[in-house]
C-alpha cells in the first residue's frame, strides 16, 4: 500500500517534486504558507491543509511527511511551530528533509523526532526545478538504514540517483552545503578568469567556449560562464540571498568544526559587496560583477 | 612539401608532441639542454642539434621552430642567448611557442620575430603527456591568421582542435594562464569541500564519488578529487614548483592589467606554505596538505 | 544619596571594577555564578546574592546593574534567564551592560528594558583587568542622554574617560567590537611582518624594538610584538577562544549591516586553525603561531 | 675633513635630505633628472652635475653617494646606467642608499660594490618629507660595520635615531618593506572599522577620536585615520603608484622566501581595485574607498 504523504512547500523547487509524487500515483496532503499555491497543485487526490498541524494518518498509519523550504526558520515553523506538524505526527511516521537547511537544525530535528518515536531522514538534493520536474535529481540522503530503505522508493520518484551518505542526518546537509560552496566558488573562479582575459581583449564567450570545450565540459560551468559572458543575471535562477543563506550556512558549518575555508568567505564577501549594490533581485552568479568592477569593468567583465 | 620543423624542449610533453611529428612523417631537427634526452627520439629523420643555433633550413627554405620549455628564462636563452636560434631563423620561417610563459614574454618575443620578418604563434597547449602522445592536446593559438593557417596541419598532428584567440600572441598566453588558474583554483575549492565533510565524518572518497557522479562529472574534478580523498600526490603529474610558477605568472598578468583575483592570490599563498613545508617534490595539488592542516587534519583531509 | 548597585559578573575584569566601586563607597550587592568568587570580594557593604533575581531595593529605591560577563548568553541568562534580574527590576532602576555582546543582543535588550520602563546603557570597556584596578578604562557609552547622565559618576570611578557615542545602546558595542577588530587585525599584521623579517635573517626583537620606537609606539605594539617575538602565549592576557568569540560578533555585524571586511575574515580563519591546532588556554595573539608556520616557521616566528 | 658628498635624487624627500647636509656645512655635489629642481638648491657650496658620472673627488678622496629615488629601475640607472656613477666612484667611496627597493637590488648592489672595493650601506629611511627637514627620519641602517660607523655623522644629520640592523644590507631592505606593509596593512584596517561603525550610524570622526584617545594614540592611526574619516585623499602625501609599488616590493620579498602574507596580498588587491578606478593622484589611504564602495558607502565612509 502506498504510504501516506504530506508535502509541505511549493515554491518552484516544491512543486515540481511534488506533482512528480502526484503523478507516480501517491495520494497527497499539501501545505503551502501562501494557499493559493498550494490549490494550483489541486487534482485527484491532493488534499490542501490549512495547516501542518492538519495531517490526517489513514486509519492510524503512518505517514511521510517532506518538507521543501526556504530556509531553518520556516522548517523550524512548520515542524515544532504553532502549528507544526511535529506533535501530531503518528508514531512510525518520517520526517524527509529536502531542504538546505543548517548542519545544527538537521541535528535538532533528527533528535526531536527521534525522541518522540519519529523517523528523520535529512535528504537536500541537487538540481534546479527543471530536474525536480524529470525527476531528474540527486539526492543526498542520511538516516538510520531502515528509515532510507522505507522511503527510496519515493526518492526514486524524485531523483535519478539517491547517494546514501550514513545514519547521521547532519551528514548529508554537510555535504550538500559543501556542493553549494563549490558551484558558488566556481562562479568566482570563472568571474576571476573571465575578468583577466577580457580586460586583456579576449572576447568573454570565446573564452568560455574554449573552457567548456576542453577541460571544464561540465554543465555548470556551461550554464555559469555563459551567464557572466552575457552579463545577464535577470530572471534569476537562483537568487542572491538564497545564495548567501547558503554561504552562511557553510561558514557556519566549517566554524562549528574548527574548519577554514577561506574561499567561503571570499565568495561571502563578495556576496555581501552585491547585496550591499542593490543586486538582491540577480542571480547569485551576479557577484561577477563585484569582481569585474573592482578591476575596473564597470559594466560586468562581459562588457569591457 | 612537408616543412623543415626544429623541435625545442623534451621534456616529458615535448618528446611525446615530437614524436607525434616524427611519426606523421615530419623530418625533425631536435634539441634538448640534456642532449641524451634527445638522442633517445633518434630515428630515422631525426637530427640532434648540439645548440637550438645549429639549426639547418633545407636549400634557404624557411622552417617551423616549436618550442616546449619549463619556464621564461628558458625561451629566452634558446631564443635570443648565445646560441640562441632566432639570430639564424631565415625571414619567413615561424616561431611557434607553446611553453607556459607569461604574456610579457610573449609579446617581446612577438615583437622581436616580427621586426626580423619571421614569424610567431602563441600556441600554448592544454593536456597531460598522454593526451600529447595521442594527439588529443587543445592548442590555444594567437597570431596573424596567415601564420596559423600556414602551422595549422602541424597543430592537427599535436591536438584534437585549436582555439583561434586572434591576432596578437599574447591573448593565448594569457586565455592558457587563466585556465591553470581555473584548474589550480578547482583543486582549492575541492580541498577545503573536502576539510569540511572529512572533518564532519564523512568518507572523502563518498563525496568525490557523489560530486563526480553528479554536478562536477568533468575529468579534472575527478583526477584531482581522487588525489586529495587518497590523499597521495607522489609520483607527481605536474609539480608543485611549476604550479607556483603558474600562479605567478597569473598574477604578474593580473597585476600588469589591474585585474583583481583574489583566489589566485589565495591558491599563491597555500603554494608558498606547500613549498615552505617541504612539497616541492609532490604534486602541486598537494596544497590540500595546507588547507587540511590548518583544519587540524594533520594527514590530510583524506585521512582524518 | 548613592544609588543601590548590583555587580554581575567577577571575572578578572568585572572583580576590579566592582572593587572600585566599594572603594569609591558605594554600597554593592554582587552575583557571580561561581559563588566563591563573589565571597572573596565580601567586605563591608557587600552583599553576595543567590540568584541575579535576588536584588533587594532599598525602599523601592531604583538600582543601577552592572553586567560584565563572557558572552551573550551569560548576559542574557542573568537578564532574562529563570532566575533573571530583569523582571524584578524597579521602573526607573538602569542595566549597564559592559560585556563585550553581540549588536543585536544590545538591540533586545534596549528594547525589553525600555519597555518595562527601565533605563539601559551599553558601555563597554576599553583595557586589561590592570586599567580596572586602577581607575583606567575607557568606557565606550551609549544610551538615553539621562540614563547616560545619572550613571557618568559611576563611570568616572571606573574609567580615565568615558566616550559618549549616542542615545542607540547598539553604537557602543559595533564601536566596541570595531576596536577588538583592530587589536586583532594588528596582531596580524604583527604576525606577518615578523615571519618576512624573521625569515629574512632578523631577529624579532630587532625588528619589533625598532618599530615601537619609531612609527608604531603605541601599547598595544609593544605589547603583542614582545609576544609574538617570544613566541610566548602563556598564560593567557586574553584566551583565544574569547578572541574568536569577539571576531565571530564583528563578523555578524557586518553581515547582518552588508559591510566587508575580508582582514576580519584572514583573521577570524588563523583564529581557527590556532584552535584546530590546540591552542586554545594561549593567549590570542598566538595565531601568530599560524602565520609563522605556513612560512615554515614551526616554532614560531622567534624561533627561526 | 669632511667628507665629499654627492646627493642624488631631489625629490620632496631627497630635497629636504640634501638642504639638511648643506646646512650643516657639508660640501654637496647633487644630482637630479629634472635639473631645474636641482638648481633650486644651488647656494654656496652646493655643486649640480650634468650626470651622476660627473662626480668629482677631491683630490683623488673617497666620496659618499646618496641616491634617494622613486624604485629600483631609478637607482639601477644612476649607479650602473650608461651614465652612472658605480664605474667612476674611487675605492674606499660609499653609497648610502635611502631609497625603498627590492631586497634583490640591493644584494645586487652590495655585491658589486663590494666587488668594486666600495662601500655600501642600505639606509632605507621612515618619515615623511617634514620630518626630512627637521632632521628627524629614522633610519634603518645595515652594511660593514666599519662603513655605518664612518656614515653615521651624515646620518645623524638626517635623522633623530639610526637602527642598525647587521652586516647584510638586505635586511635593511627587508625590515623597511616591513614597516610600509605595516603602515598599508593599519589602512585597511581603519577602513574596515571604519566602513562597519559608519555604516551602523555611528560618525566616522567620532569613531577615530575614540581610538586615537584611547588604544591606538600613535601618530600614524591619527593621520590615516583623519584622512579616511575626511574622505580627503588629494593632495596626495604619498600617492597611490607608490604604495601600490611597496606592496609589489613587500609580496616579492615574501615569496622569495617562501613567507605567506595574506594580509599583504589584500591591501594590494585593494590597491589594485583603486588603481583601475583611476585614483592614480590620490594618497595610498584612498584604498579605504574599495572598502567603502565593497560596503555599499559610494562616498567613501565618511560620507554614508
Amino acid at each position: 500500500m502506498k504510504p501516506s504523504i504530506v508535502f509541505i512547500g511549493l515554491g518552484s523547487m516544491g512543486r515540481a517534486m511534488a506533482r512528480r509524487l502526484v503523478e507516480a500515483g501517491h495520494p497527497l496532503q499539501v501545505y503551502n504558507r501562501t494557499r493559493r499555491r498550494a490549490e494550483e497543485l489541486a487534482a485527484a487526490g491532493v488534499a490542501v491543509l490549512d495547516h501542518p498541524s492538519d495531517l490526517l494518518a489513514a486509519g492510524g498509519d503512518s505517514i511521510v511527511v517532506f518538507t521543501m523550504l526556504a530556509d531553518d526558520a520556516a522548517v523550524e515553523q512548520v515542524t515544532f511551530g504553532e502549528h507544526g506538524f511535529a506533535a501530531r505526527l503518528p508514531p512510525g511516521s518520517v520526517h524527509v528533509s529536502c531542504s538546505t537547511i543548517s548542519v545544527e537544525l538537521s541535528r535538532r530535528l533528527a533528535e526531536a523526532h527521534t525522541r518522540a518515536g519519529q523517523g528523520f531522514l535529512a535528504a537536500p538534493v541537487l538540481g534546479r526545478p527543471e530536474a525536480a520536474s524529470a525527476g531528474k535529481l540527486f539526492i543526498l540522503a542520511a538516516g538510520e538504514p531502515a528509515v532510507l530503505e522505507r522511503c527510496q522508493p519515493l526518492l526514486a520518484v524524485l531523483g535519478q540517483r539517491t547517494f546514501p551518505l550514513g545514519a547521521e542526518p547532519p551528514l548529508a546537509n554537510t555535504a550538500k552545503l559543501a556542493c553549494n560552496f563549490l558551484i558558488a566558488a566556481m562562479i568566482e573562479n570563472l568571474a576571476e578568469a573571465i575578468a583577466l582575459t577580457a580586460k586583456s581583449g579576449l572576447a568573454p564567450h570565446a573564452f568560455v567556449d574554449l573552457l567548456t570545450a576542453s577541460i571544464f565540459d561540465a554543465p555548470a560551468y556551461k550554464t555559469y560562464g555563459k551567464l557572466i559572458a552575457d552579463d545577464s543575471f535577470a530572471p534569476a535562477g537562483f537568487k542572491l540571498p538564497l545564495g548567501l543563506k547558503d554561504l552562511r550556512l557553510v561558514l557556519r558549518a566549517a566554524d562549528d568544526s574548527l574548519v577554514t575555508m577561506p574561499t567561503a568567505s571570499l565568495v561571502h564577501e563578495h556576496m555581501v559587496a552585491a547585496m550591499a549594490q542593490g543586486q538582491q533581485d540577480l542571480d547569485w552568479s551576479s557577484l561577477a560583477r563585484i569582481v569585474a568592477r573592482n578591476s575596473g569593468l564597470p559594466r560586468g567583465a562581459g562588457k569591457p
